[in-house]
Parts: structure tokens; C-alpha cells; sequence
């Protein structure tokens, strides 16, 4: 494989060796794996840094929609728009999220920007270094979004945020005690919770909505990456195209101020730092995987939960196995 | 040592025995260690199971005054009550919370109360070990109710729901944009959200702090193991011993739902289960505290959060240094 090839045809912005470059890091082949290194290795420093939006809804609130809205209003205004996806659920369900391009019909043919399906991994480890080795293909090739949709699966959201330079809530109305189902602690992550849906008979339901998240945001501890007045809540149609233009004037208003008071390279650096030690971590944490270890846990943990024996004492007949001390 | 003789003593009441016992529990020394699992062993299956509540809250919210009059209430019903502490900040500080047993005078001098300051450790996930011993060892001593004390410091909620039956999450009342800092995330694992110091002139504010949790709770997703109305906020003064009787009811009847619908029983196997998970990965994880593995993880984050090398070619470098191969 001419990595050097595939290398000078994505600083050319040629959408097929993107395309390609994609499904080489997506791929588990140790072969592939060691071109995918050579090609990331060989494209860092370049193109510029994009903005990463972090998007994550359940469905039914109206994420294609949205991104399809909001995609078309960046690229009007000549912005280069990448869609990418992690689905944790997608290796389950055998379906993908953004796998069904027509639910984005007029973004999938806009030549300023490109979707991309979620790789069908089980593993969200897998899934996240796969996503974002994309990430970091597509800001070499020149985008200036790149937008990271998830599903509110375990711990997607988490994953997506940790990649992302802004991370957004999309909701859907919901009125009196019919509950969100936000995941406690999403809120944890959040810039801007965006109330889809604002039009029509929902309109005042959303805004309700809208009105009660920004109440629960202002309850939580202030975090020193928000300048005043962030996180918010704000309402969006992406169905009418209203509240778009606002919603992106916000972020822009959030990212510059977090360019210029330095949050924005400090986050940059410690997502590098956390992903470089939760891949350390996870390669130790292999080790519990490997046959008669993994068997022992099993075993062990089945008479744990049955009170037979303390936790403490089976941790150390399965770190005996290991022949580790702990302190 | 001879622990045949501390688990008979410890089966009788002998107050002194327990204290004896949980500072064994408590010495890292290789020794003692093997002491202490012996004795929990031995004591496994003894005793009944106490109501363990967890109970968190920040300096200020008259944390002490609330054990002190719940405490007495509790003894008052004929309950025997045991006051444990986790407190991870102790040996950076100094102190510990509880150390100071005069903030809870008249309860300390109770003989249907033990009050056991938080043991001096600097590492966590050590506390947390010789916590859940202690906690073993007031079971097997027959307390009625074990009340476990935390600050809101890093992890240390996680740390005392993860071994509570019920998790109490004490706040003060706050008024208007006066934000009370509540840790994100921490909302998700409290059972009952206690705003205190509903009394003379905060009463009126600490009803409305008391409506805006109940209104930020309503938003969170249901968890199978809460009763419809659950979780919940309410107003207690410690002080005036107001609503303590109530908030008891509360926690009976959230008690009584989860024994009845095996919830309580699935929770302590659960907890179980995760313990042991918990300690195996912190022993396979301080593979990675030895002397050049760790030289080399600080020296190579060093390279990544500067943008010099990538997370995944930096964690397939320690990897390597380890002998391991990740899939």
C-alpha cells in the first residue's frame, strides 16, 4: 500500500483516499493497523484544526434532521462539513447510525460535505480510537466542523466528549412529568442543551423544557471552561431552520472566548494525554481477558456475589494467578 | 494475635474489641493484612445486615449537626447506630472528619453509638478497602444502622454509595444565583436530597432550594431500584431536630420497597461483584506505578500533550515496554 500516495492525495482533498484512509484505520488487520500508524503518523501537523462538535441524542429527537439543517446552513456559509458517528449499539442491533444516508438527502449530495457512517465495532474502545484516527484524517484533509454523532449508549457520550472542543445535548419537548430520560450525569458534559422541536403545537412545551434545563444547569457547579452564561439551554426547529443561525453564533461566541483565554489548547492537550493513558489502560486491563484469568474472575466473582467468599480475598487469588503484588 | 479470641469478643459487644479490630483492619503492615482477612473471614455470615446509609455534603452544611441529631433519634428508638467516615483529603490535611468527636458531643457519650474517625490514607482506593472492612466489622457487632460520612471530595461519593444501602446527599439552602456547587453527577446516586437548616430565616430559601432539586430530579432518568416518588428532596433542620423523624420514614419506606422487591439483596451482590472487579483492576493497573514504566508514561504524556507524537503510538510504546499485545 503507497501510504505516501494516499498521504498527498488527502492534502489534495481528494474525497475518495479519504474515504479509503477511513476504512484502513477502521480496520482491526495488523497489517492495516501498522499503515493506518504510517499514515497518521505521516499526516500529523497538518491542515488546521477544525472544530469538533460533539452532538448526542436518543432518537426520535430529531438528530438527522438537525444535522442535516444545521450541516446545510454551515456549508452556505462555505464552511467544509464532516459527519461522523459513534454507535456502540450498531455491532448489536447490525443496523448503524448515519448508516441511512437518505435521512440526510440534501447534505449526502452536498459537495462540501461528507458523511460517514459509524464502524461496526463492538468493542467502544475499538470504536473509539477508530473514530478518532477519523477525526484526525478528516482535519488533515481540511474540514473546518467536524460533527460526532452518538446515540446516548453507555458510555458514548463520555467518548464523544472527550474528542470534541463542543459538546451539544439535543431534547425533545416534553411536558409536565413525562420524563426525558436524560442519563444522569450527561448533563455533566454538556455546553449547550438544544430543545429540538420548537414549532408547531410544541413550540411553548419546548420552551417549558428549555426553561426547566436551564434551571437544573445553573444548580451544577460552574466548570473554568465556561465563560458567563455557559452551559445553556436554548430552543431549536431544526424541521423550520429557526434558531440554527443562533445556536451557531453561541458556539462560535463560546469557542473563541475558549481560543482566547487558552481553555481550547488546554483541552486540546489533556483529550491527547487522557487518550494516551486510557489506551495504556486498557491494553494492562487485556490482561484480564486472557483465558484462565478471565475464567478464575468468572468463577471467583459468582461466589462473590453469592457472599461465599470477601471481595477482598478472591482479588487476591486472582492477582496471585497473575503473580502481581499490590501494596 | 489471637484472633479467635477478638471475633469472640467482637460476637459479644465488646466495644473495645471492634476498635481494636477496625484499626487492624486499617494497618497496611503485610502482618496485619493477613490478620484482618482472617478475622473477616471468620466473621463472615455472623451478624445481621444493618441499614448501611451513606451521607454526603460539603464543610457547612452541618454534616456534624445532622449525625449528631439523626444519630440520637435513631438511638432514641432503641437503634444501635455505628458513624464510619471516608475522607481522602485526611492525610493531605491533617485532620479528618470526625476526628473532632466534641462536634458530636452528646452522641459520642451514647452507648448505643461509635463514632470511628476516617482512617489517615492518602490513596483511595486503600480507604476504600478498610472502610468496607469496617463496615463488615460493625455488621458482625450488630449495629442497626451504619452511617458512612463523606465529603464531596473526587471520588469519594462514588466510594460510599458504592458500599451504602441508601445514599443521603445533604445540601444547604441557597437562594436565588447563590449556586450550591453540586458535583455533576453527583445527583445521580443520591436516594434522598436533604436540604438542611430549615429553620428561622434560611426556612423560606431552603423550601425553594428543596423545589428546584425536586424539579432537577424529576428530569433524571427512573432507576429500576426507586419506588414511584423516589428519588426525593425534603427540608430538615438539624438544629431544631425538625423532619429528622420524617426523613427516617422516608428512608424505612424506601428500605422496606427495595428488601421486598429484591433490590436490596441485588445491590449488596452487586456492590460485592464490584468490589472485587474494583481490586482486581487496581492491582493489574499498578503494573503500571513500577519505576520505568512510570518514568516513561509521565515522559511520553509529556510528548502528547505537546502534540509530538500520538496517543496511540505513545500507548503502544508502554504497552511494548510491558510485553503485552492488545488486540
Amino acid at each position: 500500500m503507497d501510504i505516501a500516495d494516499l498521504r498527498d492525495r488527502i492534502l489534495k482533498q481528494d474525497r475518495r483516499a479519504l474515504a479509503r484512509a477511513i476504512t484502513l484505520v477502521e480496520s482491526a488487520r495488523a497489517d492495516h493497523r501498522a499503515h493506518a500508524g504510517e499514515l497518521l503518523e505521516s499526516l500529523r501537523g497538518n491542515g488546521k484544526q477544525a472544530l469538533r462538535i460533539g452532538l448526542s441524542g436518543t432518537p426520535g429527537v430529531g438528530k438527522s434532521t438537525f444535522i442535516e439543517s444545521f450541516g446545510m446552513m454551515l456549508t452556505a456559509k462555505g464552511l467544509k462539513v464532516a459527519v461522523l458517528a459513534v454507535d456502540p449499539s450498531s455491532a448489536r442491533s447490525g443496523g448503524s447510525i448515519l448508516g441511512d444516508k437518505t435521512r440526510m438527502e440534501r447534505l449526502s449530495r452536498d459537495p462540501n460535505a461528507f458523511i460517514r457512517p459509524s464502524p461496526s465495532q463492538s468493542h467502544l474502545g475499538g470504536v473509539a480510537r477508530r473514530t478518532r484516527e477519523a477525526v484526525a484524517l478528516c482535519e488533515a484533509f481540511g474540514f473546518d466542523v467536524v460533527l460526532i454523532e452518538t446515540v446516548g449508549v453507555g458510555q458514548s457520550e463520555t467518548v464523544v466528549a472527550e474528542m470534541s472542543d463542543l459538546f451539544l445535548l439535543l431534547l425533545a419537548p416534553a411536558g409536565g412529568d413525562e420524563l426525558q430520560g436524560v442519563k444522569r450525569g450527561i448533563m455533566e458534559m454538556a455546553d449547550i442543551i438544544l430543545v429540538n422541536k420548537a414549532d408547531g403545537e410544541l413550540k411553548s412545551t419546548a420552551m417549558r423544557t428549555c426553561a426547566d434545563y436551564a434551571g437544573a444547569l445553573r444548580l451544577l457547579r460552574k466548570r473554568p471552561q465556561d465563560p458567563e452564561g455557559f452551559p445553556k439551554a436554548m430552543t431549536v426547529s431544526a424541521l423550520q431552520e429557526d434558531g440554527l443561525e443562533k445556536s451557531w453564533d453561541e458556539m462560535t461566541a463560546l469557542t473563541e472566548w475558549r481560543r482566547e483565554s487558552g481553555h481550547w489548547d488546554m483541552r486540546r492537550s489533556a483529550q491527547a494525554d487522557y487518550w494516551f493513558h486510557e489506551e495504556v489502560r486498557q491494553g494492562v486491563l487485556a490482561l484480564l481477558e486472557n483465558g484462565d484469568v478471565k475464567a478464575a474472575i468468572d468463577q471467583l466473582g459468582a461466589r462473590v456475589s453469592a457472599g461465599e467468599v470477601t471481595p477482598s480475598a478472591a482479588a487476591d487469588r486472582v492477582l496471585g494467578m497473575l503473580d502481581l503484588k499490590t501494596g
